[in-house]
């Protein structure tokens, strides 16, 4: 299942976005190879473990729940990771993810948006707040971002 | 917590061995650095994923139990696997776990006993059937057995 979707790096966040409820999501990589072994946490409360196969073998994908403190215990052990405050924001035509990085990714705001349709994604016209478009840009991808010492630039 | 134990080799199984309660253990590595995870089965019924920190890190490890269906999606992502049927064996001095295994280690047959002291340990004297001892043999360990690719000669 693909997702639709365009992702632009923000320059300066509108005033109501910076307002809206904030969710902190940390995401880290255990593994990368043979086996994608990803931990989740979702505002603190909730917390998972996701196992992927890569490459061409047939797709396998298990989610196992983790507590807190299990969450916790692992969190060091990812070398690559992410830790972002997330908002949601209504822009016309959807509805605007906006990501606000921390750690070695401080600086670094990403909006994203979904759509239904390839026509509904081409029809989007961004609103003067986004910047630069990054949705082929494959440093701005999640596993890229989790490995980066830094904002790409 | 360590364990003070002695492995032997096996050439010849006695029979009352053989006909023994026989519980069939997997185990497999989905991962091995910067993390180790490892998936385990014993007998079809208990499964479960273990992440444990290798190196020099603060130990850490987090078990997580799996239901058979996640564990028989995750087991062909594991590139080092061991298949083996393990029985109890009583001897004196202690109890005998005698493993036989499948697949690529067709043909081995191990002989582990564990000791509650050191003491216990050298006072024992392995019965006949026990071949060549390999307790300090680093090929026979549980990871490097996973990762042959035949019996060690």
């Amino acid at each position: 299942m693909s997702e639709i979707e365009r992702k632009f790096v923000v320059s300066q966040l509108p005033e109501d976005v910076r307002g809206a409820r904030a969710v902190r999501l940390r995401q880290g990589y255990l593994s990368v190879e043979p086996a994608e072994v990803r931990i989740r946490s979702r505002d603190d409360r909730e917390h998972e473990l996701t196992v992927k196969s890569i490459g061409a073998l047939e797709r396998v994908e298990v989610t196992l729940p983790l507590t807190p403190d299990q969450f916790e215990d692992l969190w060091p052990l990812a070398r690559r990771s992410i830790d972002k405050i997330r908002t949601l924001h209504d822009v016309e035509g959807g509805t605007a993810e906006v990501d606000v990085y921390a750690g070695k990714l401080a600086g670094l705001v990403v909006v994203e948006v979904e759509f239904g349709s390839d026509a509904d994604a081409s029809r989007f016209t961004p609103p003067s707040w986004f910047g630069t478009e990054v949705t082929e840009d494959p440093r701005y991808r999640n596993a890229a971002l989790a490995g980066a010492e830094s904002p790409p630039t």
